[in-house]
């Protein structure tokens, strides 16, 4: 928010003067100097054909490939049917996808399938252009079912399943998640007990708590599961494992033993049949466990490549980091279409005339509607790009190029981050796609809702995006630790907080840091150091590492206490972590950002994308300004610079903003939205040439004042 | 966020030795000794059945009685059923609606109704307990279809169709919005163009975008519509007035020239029947014109009591406040069965058990999830007072009891403020709901969602609430061009900026701010200052009057500018002066809390209240600190102790909440959501049991480790 204290009005009157452009009063005239003026701008032009290629990223044949495929309108959601309805045509679209290139890829090349494991989550992140519900069901069985039989099983396990898997022959249940226990896995209370003298497992859920829930597949279309419970043999409990349990017959009846119930109606993703299963003394033969990371000898005795308990389950969990992965992905694919309804259609729709006499203004002209959605714009392609990153790090350690443990935790703390981020951003974002087109984003034929609907439980599904968060942060603070560890007190000032990415608070950062106090009279000063790269990315570094620094000290004495003490402490700080953990998935964001922006070297692709990265580091560090401010991290007058800089940006990004919306590659059979088919400019045509030969036929009436009065 | 500046520490560690309470490390230990110890509060407590009265309000008996009759289950939305079905529920339930107490309230005595408005809206709010579709399709029938005729009607047209309209035996249509024009009523482009002749008027739409869309009761159930036009008779445009129209026959067919379309499947209120309406050259009797405010003689003669066509427009506009003022109270009702819900389960649900071998923790004991829900119960609060007072305001008005335009001005600025504020503060609110309670917030069978898909639609329909809040925003500025015209400047300084409720910074707010700079180097004073409602109180007015002084000053050079100019002008600071609204909604809620907090003796519960009164004072002053502190309106320091103050109201509120929601006199045919059954607290009972039983009879397995690792 600008200011008009006396000195703040005296420079920008100065500002002003030295200005190209001197029309207006408002603050945000302050930072025109530093722009080119608009005749400049007039020459700025987007290469959409290079954009194109830059947004759809490593994958983009694979993604371009499946975005055709689902043009057919078999695999599209229409709303407004029951769940019944919608789960059967889920399932048809589900069979025709089975054998496809992009879900082929997913398999193992010694399993006749491509052997890519980037290639097949990019093309699956596309279908939620076609039914959120496709893409979770196709997620259910070959993202989770399929790949849990895969990275936790064998290979007589991946010869005997993994073909009907595949081809879905074999629909499959993830059985995880339990009533009592959402995302505390390691508390689940269903149990697989060995019997050396049968040498089978007996599959239990004791109590109501137990039963596994919110599955998909398993309301009706599921035959079997993987099936995750407490391993006991020899009365030992070595912790959580999956097996593979049939659960019901070619008839679709639920075998012996095994038991259900119907999740029902849901906020969304209604073609997905989530359900709930129980299992009472349920045997299947040893060689059901998926034994990967724990194996059952015949006599029962339990051996394992993996030493220790806490790590051997968190491996095992590791292997399904691909659900986070794609639920990243969809974020970004589903928040760029309501972002393209929602601006195609503010670009056309015109409400309201600010002159007497003059056209009513188009949406996208009015300076609130540009603050609504432009940065949410700049958002969605930092997650993007952040995304790219993180799909890469996937295939490296999935495709066995660079499996090693660090690998594999860096991914894991990367997929948290960036799932938590770019969910809340779909979910942000959408609300306000939704609402920005009035009562016809409500609408099912506008699509925005429905699409909404679906995003909802990609916040909480896949590990809840506070949990999430919670994991990030203690990732951090361990790093923290660690390198404090190593360092005296003096080196802690070089910490570096982003550890996933290597990213340094260089000499230049903290240059930039120390510069703050010193322009706080000169807004154009202010404004300079707030376009520097370097001073954005030593506020985002800053931040993180601060937040983590001062929770670690918080924590501290606490450590040294009991472990009622530490856990009271953690709780303290609990609301503090996660939003280091947020800041620290902004930073990498940013950090994406800014290398895409590097590869790009048409001058105005190069330009526009420059603005939106600053949109994006200056929108991030606006909605935490108060920090940056109490923290003296950033002094008042450049505080208040940052409102006036956000207000030029998305201004300025005015005329360039549909060639974005046009890069995001999305034809009409993928947004499915009347309001951005046209029909809007059509129609104000249509009334337009319809006042016109009114007039001219001297039809039109007089106002009552005089004058024509509409 | 606190900090661990040198200085703050030192001070941190001067307080901490003051405290009683000297456990833990945190920042939040600062203001430990501003509060009584936690022996003394467990002393406090909160008469719930006190606090039910205060949170019932002016019209509890109504309340109370409405929702007694809608625990009947005809009346209950029944989620995932086809818009079909859920249309024809919703109607059923209207028609058993019909001549009860609450529908009846509405109509004036002379038609043999109950003459009490607000008695009236106050049943219908809670409605949404039921069916937030019942509710609106109740809205459309009696709150705008009948209103209409009944406020721009005369005697003539009440006694022909009141009895009719309110025993729904003429179900009808508020044609109001159009296609090409949502909240620019002014400027649809449907005409009623009189002819002599036939002593009639001929109601046509032009083209496709003058259609009537979004209409309630238009899809189906409509037999007749209140239609606004522009009225045309002798070749003069009057503008905008409203006609009887029928549209449809005994048998559902519509009469000749009308037509329409069915709006479809919507994101949420599928039990209304939105559709659109054409007219191709209808024609009604002059009779037909509700003619309160404008009446055309048989010769084609337009009179109206009202000269100025502007003020006539708006005066007619203002009569059809009641639905945002319902819309408001509706919105109190909605969130606090989220929050009901969310709480109920939060205070069962156990997850992760921070200390090994200890129980699982409730989520409401966990810091984050405190955070997460607590403000929001604040805010809750604070919109249902402030709602009482616009609830009195408009029964002042309705009932002739105080029916000036003054007060129809400020009822309207009042309505529109808080409109818009608690849909918003719904959806947030809702949303936070529903992930608060992971998976099982995304079942139908836990109500959150649909809850929160129906109350969507309410932050844009009856005035999108961007236009509302610039509505709110013109009147600020307009009353602040009034202040400055009779003052020099120098008395700027008392301008009061929240007139409405007359409200002025009086000396001692003024006071206070000076102090603020004065405490930077003692977080004692600091939160003794932030507990302070007059510091509250100088904050949040001083936001507002600084906001619009602000704007006014930009505007004020561009208005002896061109047309083009001052809208440029007004547009650069559109955002802007929204926030600006948005923050004078703010403090007259926080001003309601405070005047209701007054009333309430009882030592326990008044302690209670005032520390959510705090809360949602700070949490107000907290989203806003980059404001207070780049504007110089808070120290660095005291800004700092916002959020530790915050941090430690939510715990200290901890053992309070539930009282609060019991406060809320919600029962569960209101409620109908599993998780907030006690359900959850059993199923954990029964798992706890299970294991004890097991353990006893020696059967729990060793962990790895040696021990028991569950």
């Amino acid at each position: 928010m600008a200011t008009t204290s006396p000195r703040n009005r005296l420079s920008r009157r100065a500002a002003r003067s030295r200005a190209h452009h001197t029309a207006g009063t408002g603050p945000e005239h302050d930072v025109e100097s530093e722009f080119a003026t608009e005749a400049q701008d007039a020459e700025i032009s987007v290469d959409t054909a290079l954009l194109r290629d830059v947004l759809a990223g490593a994958y983009a044949e694979e993604r371009r490939a499946s975005r055709e495929l689902i043009k057919d309108e078999r695999f599209h959601h229409v709303p407004g049917r029951t769940k019944e309805e919608q789960r059967d045509r889920t399932f048809e679209a589900l069979k025709s996808l089975a054998g496809s290139d992009a879900v082929m890829a997913g398999l193992p090349t010694d399993q006749g399938g491509g052997g890519r494991p980037g290639a097949y989550v990019a093309s699956f992140e596309e279908f939620v252009l076609a039914d959120a519900s496709l893409q979770i069901k196709a997620g259910v069985q070959w993202g989770l079912f399929g790949s849990a039989v895969l990275n936790l099983g064998t290979q007589a396990h991946h010869d005997k399943w993994l073909p009907d898997i595949w081809d879905l022959k074999i629909p499959g249940a993830f059985a995880m998640t339990e009533t009592g226990h959402g995302s505390d896995v390691a508390s689940i209370a269903t149990t697989a007990t060995y019997d050396p003298e049968s040498q089978e497992f007996e599959i239990h859920t004791p109590h109501r708590a137990a039963w596994k829930d919110y599955l998909g597949n398993a309301a009706i279309h599921g035959r079997a599961a993987v099936v995750f419970a407490q391993l006991i043999t020899g009365g030992v409990n070595h912790g959580v494992h999956a097996l593979y349990v049939p659960i019901r017959n070619d008839d679709g009846q639920f075998l012996p033993g095994v038991g259900g119930e119907d999740d029902g109606h849901k906020g969304g993703l209604n073609g997905v049949d989530n359900g709930r299963l129980h299992f009472t003394h349920v045997r299947v033969p040893r060689e059901n466990l998926l034994d990967r990371y724990g194996h059952v000898d015949p006599d029962g005795t339990y051996t394992s490549p993996i030493e220790s308990p806490g790590r051997r389950f968190f491996t095992m969990l590791g292997t399904l980091v691909q659900g986070r992965v794609s639920l990243d992905g969809s974020s970004v694919v589903a928040t760029r279409a309501g972002l393209a309804i929602a601006l195609t259609y503010a670009n056309e729709r015109r409400q309201f005339s600010p002159v007497q006499g003059q056209p009513e203004r188009t949406l996208l002209d009015y300076h609130r509607h540009r603050r609504r959605l432009f940065p949410y714009v700049a958002r969605v392609l930092a997650a993007g790009f952040a995304h790219e990153e993180l799909l890469e790090a996937y295939d490296d350690v999935f495709s066995g190029r660079t499996d090693t443990d660090d690998a594999r935790q860096d991914l894991e703390t990367l997929a948290a981050a960036m799932k938590a981020t770019s969910t809340r951003l779909a979910l942000d974002a959408l609300q306000e796609c939704r609402e920005a087109c009035g009562g016809s984003g409500f609408l099912s034929e506008n699509r925005i809702v429905d699409l909404h609907h679906d995003m909802d439980v990609y916040a909480t599904f896949e590990g809840d995006n506070t949990v999430l968060m919670q994991l990030v942060a203690k990732r951090l603070l361990g790093d923290h630790a660690r390198e404090f560890a190593r360092m005296d007190v003096g080196v802690m000032a070089r910490w570096v907080a982003d550890r996933a990415t290597e990213t340094a608070v260089n000499r230049s950062g903290l240059r930039g840091l120390s510069q703050v106090f010193r322009d706080s009279a000169d807004p154009r000063r202010s404004v300079n150091a707030l376009r520097d790269p370097e001073t954005q990315r030593s506020l985002l570094t800053d931040r993180v590492r601060s937040m983590i620094g001062e929770v670690a000290e918080n924590m501290r004495g606490a450590g040294k206490g009991s472990p009622e003490a530490t856990a009271e402490a953690f709780d303290r700080n609990q609301h503090r972590l996660i939003e280091a953990a947020r800041a620290h998935a902004h930073l990498l964001q940013w950090e994406a950002f800014t290398r895409a922006l590097d590869t790009v070297e048409d001058p105005g692709t190069h330009q526009v994308l420059l603005w939106l990265r600053d949109l994006y580091g200056l929108s991030v560090i606006e909605e935490h300004l108060d920090w940056y401010l109490s923290h003296g991290r950033m002094s008042l007058m450049r505080g208040r610079m940052v409102e006036s800089y956000v207000d030029r940006l998305v201004t300025r990004l005015r005329p360039h903003i549909m060639d974005v919306v046009d890069s995001f590659d999305l034809a009409p059979e993928h947004l499915r939205a009347r309001i951005a088919s046209g029909a809007e400019a059509q129609r104000q045509q249509e009334a337009a040439d319809w006042v016109a030969a009114e007039k001219a036929a001297g039809r039109w009436p007089r106002s009552e004042k005089g004058g024509t009065n509409r």
